[in-house]
């Protein structure tokens, strides 16, 4: 009845306190007692440390604190027990949150107005209506397709991208390496929410931005990545801003995090940086679906959100 | 048969040959033939010059091409016709949309963040859920409406206030003078959508911004206006943003328009400044909706959207 919370990164407090008080008879630990220890049946981790869950004989499942699983799967020594993913509304809702958000910002030109702001320029620009617009999501999971949801409530046509076939209703869809390029030729504001694995390790490429269109309703393609860093190539995106391929771009993810002092994205006029920072993880609300699945499972049910190991997430 | 299109401030080529294209067996003319042209049964008008209108002896009913309607009710010579809002789709979508991009840049703290990518800091800010926030919406009319049910579908709470009791899904509504205060002090971002008239004239003022609540799940409260700048008393809202009372606002509307050089607002680091552009109406979009309300007319129906006079709105 032991859980193990294993964490690099940041301090586990939050966690530690939340499921200490939701689940008071279970035994809760930062550390295994030992290299083998036999009390632990259950961990949820983000960015173990590797070989951590190696030796653990009674160990039934692993659970993900975050919406991606790449932090777990690195580690060399990972034993073979089940993994789950965390699908929780929570999560979910801060993801879109932040993809309406740079949408918008994109959309109705905040980069342009601000610009105008500090040069005291009182000027409207042409502003398009959502309908003439088309927002490009890759990754069609849970929170493709929310985001894709809340989109739509405000009028934007919508297009995606998977890599099996999907079906998302108000979403004209696009699979697999060949739905690829008319996916792009259909997208003016690309969101990326893919699972980074190693079909997807820089995809975010030069080859892929030059087959966005080029011109678009309000000037030319956006990109907005709040997926993983590995996803894309950062000298690929400079280039692509400097001769206008890209418009401009919101980031919350980078190659390496933090993003290093010496990137040219922090100073460049058409990029928008956060902290990887677009859902973050709430120990109050992510807690109680965890413990749930685990009530489930004793009783017998079987685990929900089980990562495909071959297929990366 | 004669359309009289009577704008001033900008060129009204678009409307011209939107008119012209829809109703190509109408006439339509910029200036009144004469003082007394008997030709012109309906006026299409944006801050009309005064007294064009008055000598019209068929005038039938005037169309705003604007949301409000004080442009044309501050012409000391307007005669007594019926005055027509514009109730449009598209209008509505645009405001909206500006409302949900202002709420979702201060929620998700982009002042912050850009002043943080400015510094080359990563940091990640305490973000609460959405539906720890409450939005406060004055003025529940069609542009209220759909912001808060555009607003609910991200997951915020919203209470709103209007002059005269008014029930909307989702909204705990307050109205009229004894509503205001408990309101205010529900809202954690105002947004303000009301029409003006003698009594909402200056109502955003150091007393009304006081009665906001002093710590929200972001910080302080937010003022959001994209109604009219003689709502708002612009020497109280710096006040306010300079002693905390408001932590940040967005303003689309001003006392004065253009926004005067002189004005601290344009560099104020917790004010954002856009031309009044929040929804512009688009030609193309609208002159169907006119000319479909013309055509009603002519076949005995009652005309859609009127103006209240005694109400100002």
């Amino acid at each position: 009845m032991t859980i193990l919370l294993s964490v690099t990164g940041f301090q586990p407090t939050e966690w530690l306190n939340a499921l200490q008080e939701r689940a008071p008879r279970r035994a809760v630990i930062l550390e295994p007692n030992s290299a083998n220890d036999a009390s632990v049946d259950y961990a949820i981790v983000w960015k173990q440390k590797p070989g951590v869950l190696a030796g653990l004989p009674n160990l039934k499942a692993i659970f993900s604190i975050g919406a991606g699983v790449d932090h777990i799967l690195r580690d060399p020594h990972l034993p073979d027990v089940p993994i789950v993913r965390i699908v929780a509304d929570d999560l979910t809702a801060r993801m879109s949150e932040y993809v309406v958000w740079r949408v918008l910002d994109h959309f109705r030109r905040g980069m342009a107005y601000r610009a105008q702001q500090a040069a005291g320029l009182w000027h409207d620009r042409v502003q398009p209506a959502a309908h003439e617009m088309t927002v490009g999501i890759m990754g069609l999971g849970e929170l493709g397709r929310d985001a894709a949801q809340k989109l739509g409530v405000l009028g934007f046509n919508i297009v995606g991208w998977s890599r099996t076939e999907k079906t998302v209703a108000g979403v004209e869809s696009f699979y697999g390496a060949s739905g690829l390029d008319p996916f792009l030729a259909r997208t003016d504001i690309l969101v990326v929410l893919l699972p980074i694995t190693p079909e997807t390790h820089g995809i975010l490429d030069t080859g892929l931005f030059s087959r966005l269109k080029h011109r678009t309703p309000i000037g030319g393609p956006v990109l907005i990545n709040a997926g993983r860093g590995g996803l894309q190539v950062e000298s690929a995106i400079l280039k692509a801003l400097d001769d206008e391929t890209l418009m401009e771009a919101s980031l919350d993810v980078f190659e390496t995090e933090p993003l290093p002092a010496s990137s040219r994205l922090w100073k460049h006029p058409r990029v928008f940086v956060t902290p990887h920072a677009a859902a973050t993880s709430n120990a109050q609300a992510l807690v109680p679906q965890i413990l749930a699945q685990i009530d489930a499972f004793e009783r017998g049910e079987e685990l929900q959100h089980l990562v495909d190991r071959q297929a990366g997430y």
